[in-house]
């Protein structure tokens, strides 16, 4: 049995969730009960587990990885899984097999997204000496530790800046339709006591043609080899309000996150779409419960993209476990090495 | 007394107001009871009516300009009362004078909005002679009749297009904080029988590199007479990512929308900001009820910046009643030459 945090009632609620099943874990990854790059891969990883006590892992397999379309840490997670518990010749191996791997995933993430905290924060810290008062970074969904096992991605580097005591303050997209950044993204910046502003996500070009934004960091669900980063819709709209105004944009992502048989992400990668009711309803706290409104008129219908791709030339560097690239097939290869020549 | 429509119900309830005050009408533009370019400036000039039964009309032209800062019909309808009040001898021949300007207003509101659409119908027709399959065309907010006496500006091409048999179908932005995409322009689409789709403000990014935007028109609540067009928050982020799709970019308005003596819009026109429980929270239709929900957690602080400022370049035409014109200070004073010299 595998607890989760059931993502959906937050900031609000905290529930946790039991998970005993390959039907239940992919219904939690689907309807985001868990959601998030890293995370998505750690679940997967855990569903790989239960799968050994279920009768047909190529079924499971292909069950989980049919949940989120665009997340590149669900495959990976997922063959990583089928490698090692390909070796194992009995049931009692495979299962043990499979809870290793699925914790080595977890706490690799949890690494990582350590690591990319060390080699963000040094990013920061060059933007607070150039200037006085808070280094203000923008930041669109969440990418937070809800999203990963630990520390998060975009988040990483922030939070490593608090605490190393460089004055920061982040401008949190509230990322509609699912608000992550309304309900996630500001409810653990508040625990942890970063200084933060949610904002209606159409408030970022704003914000930067009047010199109030730094910096922009997001995380990603697949970047290319190439450099090309999918991640939720309307991160891309950032990318080009940053361009013209001449404030760089980071995407922090650990390994995992790469697509290494990918060229063109515009033309290559999935883009997830969701139910139609994500735009047309609002969801949040009313008297003391959750309440879902109905916002759109009752004949009116509604599309849900759930990832847009920024291409390379928007963006400034990635933030990875081994530091800090240019979004070029040169510059991530140089980091990776083992990659090259797929 | 005066009656309108209260667009915050809107969709989900169609609620008639009387205005009876000043302070009435004030608050019923403050609170965005009405909205809309052309109708605040209507609804400020029937405010400036009623003030001629109150004691000092120029604290009451001072209250009515004070509520909305960016929306420039505001102040020109309530200087062009002022004026025609100006000559007035009687109490009496006020009022009169009073009621008659302010019908004025509203009618050339709606004759100049009709007229849009005869000018802006043309280049729909033209994209459509380009392709099969509908036109499709992204709006942001409401730039529809509720926003205006009659046509809408933005809308308006859109319904002549309609009517005329060419096909289109409109991509909605939602337009948080207010929904006024989801909430008013669907709604007015719907009841005229439009195709369209109601999307995430984050969406039209990804749209647009999908070939699926054929052109963007929106309407302004200020543009200055060189052309930088102040709108809803979030305007400025379509135009950037119109302008890297080579999708053209059609901001609709009527004369009264320009302001003649601002020539820098991103330095000059000022942004108004409004509470952060419109950003905190959501609003809609529920169990038959009108209800708010919080969606951001208890202690987050939000912000509330109502418009951006699209600088001119990203602006392909304005389609004007007295046609189109590029959106320079040339081509903007040759369309209204009795503005030169200023």
């Amino acid at each position: 049995m595998i607890q989760l945090i059931d993502q959906r009632r937050l900031p609000h609620q905290f529930v946790i969730e039991e998970v005993r099943t390959v039907a239940e874990m992919a219904a939690a990854i689907r309807e985001m009960h868990v959601r998030g790059a890293g995370l998505i891969g750690a679940a997967a990883g855990y569903g790989m587990y239960l799968a050994t006590f279920e009768s047909d892992l190529n079924a499971a397999a292909d069950r989980l990885k049919a949940t989120r379309p665009t997340a590149v840490n669900l495959a990976w997670a997922i063959d990583r899984q089928l490698r090692n518990i390909g070796g194992a010749k009995t049931a009692e191996e495979r299962q043990r097999v499979a809870f290793q791997t699925a914790q080595q995933i977890a706490d690799e993430d949890a690494e990582y997204c350590r690591r990319i905290g060390e080699h963000g924060v040094e990013l920061i810290r060059k933007l607070s000496e150039k200037k006085s008062g808070p280094v203000n970074i923008l930041t669109h969904c969440n990418a937070g530790w809800l999203a990963f096992v630990d520390y998060g991605s975009a988040t990483s580097p922030i939070y490593a800046a608090h605490d190393a005591g460089i004055p920061v303050h982040v401008w949190v997209d509230e990322t509609r339709p699912r608000s992550q950044g309304s309900k996630l993204t500001a409810w653990e910046l508040g625990q942890h006591g970063v200084p933060h502003t949610v904002i209606a996500d159409n408030t970022g070009g704003h914000l930067m043609q009047r010199g109030k934004v730094d910096a922009v960091m997001v995380g990603t669900d697949r970047t290319t080899y190439t450099g090309d980063v999918a991640n939720k819709i309307g991160t891309y709209l950032k990318a080009l309000a940053a361009k013209d105004n001449g404030v760089p944009f980071y995407v922090a992502l650990p390994s995992s996150s790469f697509d290494w048989n990918i060229r063109d992400g515009l033309n290559e990668i999935p883009i997830e779409e969701r139910g139609s009711e994500e735009v047309s309803h609002a969801d949040g706290f009313h008297g003391g419960a959750h309440v879902e409104v109905r916002v759109t008129p009752e004949h009116s219908p509604a599309a849900n993209f759930g990832f847009d791709v920024t291409p390379r030339k928007f963006v400034t560097g990635l933030i990875t476990e081994r530091g800090v690239c240019e979004a070029t097939e040169e510059s991530i290869l140089a980091l990776f090495p083992e990659h090259r020549g797929r």
